[in-house]
């Protein structure tokens, strides 16, 4: 998907386009909660059902929106802060997983497959680990821009809503220290315990985060040098097809908390970058719920998932088909004969 | 579907028989919980996705149970009680909502087709109501076990999974009656505004309930006998059809305030008769959350929701769905060639 943001020279060249993004259309909102109303149903008994129609309508400017295509995205990468210990597994199940999803054998391949969407994966340099950023930035500004333009490429335009999720050995040390950096806080207040660190591996994630925070101090005011600084190109990749999917009016469910402490760099740009997004789930990582709260966002769901490639987002869709199912396909009171109160 | 359960000739000879259900089958369970340990993700991360499926697995008896066909059984009633006011709905909407019901048009039609689940509506006597619990008994026993056996008989002993849904205007006010029956407080801890009650129909409720407890006192101790003092039909049909389901070892997707309510009266028999039933959600209406606490079961769903017709069930089947794609449909480290931790 070609998008007017994407390629762009420079982060100053992004951030100049992003004031110009389409914003949720109230009008179609309206006429969808006019529908709402009308339906044989006691008012707002369809709870967060009701909400997810509306938030639907004003994204995709349709009084009665509907999912044709759902589009699955997700992005590979690998992290040079592995070289600090921070992961129980070895950074080449990366490229092992890829080919699981390849060939269909991972959870995000069942999962979507039971939602109903078409899962897309894109590996980015899985042999060229981006740098260790307890050592230094672990991307250039071109590098960023490079993942950024590749996510958003990744994007169908011809999608109707778009799941996101990642693939990474050691990228939950690097959404905890993008969480830190961006948010505030301790490290120990961001990083869990990711695919299953023991006590010492926790250990050594923290230090590893806690160097990086330090190193990098200078640019924790400006969030696209923050992502830069901790990487990786999944999560750079990610906050593209956000805008790409923003910029084509494509309503996103995020995944947990390794998606979205990369939606969260957008957000802190303070341009609304995130208001398309629904978070699908809240994960047993512990920060992601942190985190969620930090964006203002409610989870759809909360079944103590923690396994990322965009599974709980898949399980989301779930409750989104049924929202846009119950919205469009219900009868209003008149068309029933059903009594109002 | 005929069960040894059904029919019963007194709730003597019920009791007698529920000595025998079928229990978990920990065999199945047990090869389940292999085979999840040898798939391709972090032990324990798909999280609840990984109890529903040892779920699914121990009361179906196979280690990778399917579900061919999901069946949503919706119970109507009328109650009595209505004559208190309790309701802002006139009560011919029961009757209207059957009809909406079997032309398709209602929530629950929308969200079975969404989640793969067919759909059958049963009216139990709409044109005669339930007699007012606040003036006496609102069935006899002949009356709650022939109800009890019309739920039994709906159901299909070719499902892999049960959906319990209700419909009956005035019934979230039987339902706090039965929970503060069953569970003591005060019934104002257990009611709810349901459909919509403002507060001098908040008022009328709360009256008509602790008129009936005071008025159906003696029979307290005795579950079945709560269920003939306060109703009505479609909460003895839901209790049939959950333990004609227990016999065909079919699990059950128990839906909000109302279905669980009807449910409760069974785990008060003090023979583990819901062991085979999940929480599908939990409901916006209070005393939903309080009911699921005392039956020790966590919601798979809290979304708000609060429309009852099985509405919350039908959503949490997608959850149910996801669990067991990627429990039969991933592949293992070994067959993906994935390192391990």
């Amino acid at each position: 998907m070609n998008t007017s943001i994407f390629p762009a020279s420079s982060f100053a060249a992004l951030r100049a386009r992003l004031a110009a993004l389409p914003v949720f259309d109230e009008g179609a909102a309206q006429a969808a909660r006019g529908r709402q109303a009308s339906l044989t149903k006691p008012p707002g008994s369809l709870g967060r059902l009701e909400d997810v129609a509306l938030f639907m309508a004003g994204w995709r400017g349709e009084a009665r929106p509907r999912i044709g295509k759902a589009q699955a995205l997700v992005f590979a990468g690998n992290h040079g802060v592995c070289a600090q210990g921070v992961n129980p597994y070895p950074q080449e199940v990366t490229v092992q997983m890829v080919a699981n999803f390849q060939a269909g054998g991972a959870a995000i391949n069942q999962l979507c497959r039971a939602s109903g969407a078409e899962l897309s994966v894109v590996a980015l340099e899985l042999e060229r680990p981006t740098g260790d950023f307890t050592q230094g930035a672990a991307m250039s500004e071109e590098e960023v821009l490079a993942a950024m333009a590749q996510g958003a490429a990744a994007v169908d335009a011809g999608a109707d809503i778009l799941l996101l999720g990642e693939m990474g050995i050691g990228n939950s040390t690097v959404a905890a220290a993008l969480a830190t950096a961006l948010f505030g806080g301790a490290a120990t207040d961001w990083a869990g315990p990711g695919t299953g660190s023991d006590q010492a591996g926790m250990s050594r994630k923290i230090l590893a985060i806690e160097t990086g925070l330090a190193r990098h101090e200078a640019v924790r005011q400006d969030p696209l040098a923050v992502l830069a600084a901790f990487g990786g190109r999944e999560q750079a990749a990610i906050c593209g097809a956000i805008l790409a999917a923003r910029a084509a009016r494509i309503p996103v469910l995020l995944d947990g908390f390794i998606c979205t402490a990369a939606a969260a760099v957008l957000e802190r740009l303070g341009v609304g970058a995130l208001e398309h997004c629904l978070a699908g789930h809240v994960s047993a990582e512990p920060g992601h719920k942190r985190l969620l709260e930090a964006l203002g966002k409610a989870p759809l769901l909360a079944l103590d998932m923690r396994l990322g490639e965009g599974s709980g987002a898949a399980v989301a869709l779930g409750v989104v088909r049924a929202a846009l199912a119950a919205h469009n396909g219900m009868s209003t009171f008149a068309e029933a004969g059903v009594s109002g109160a």
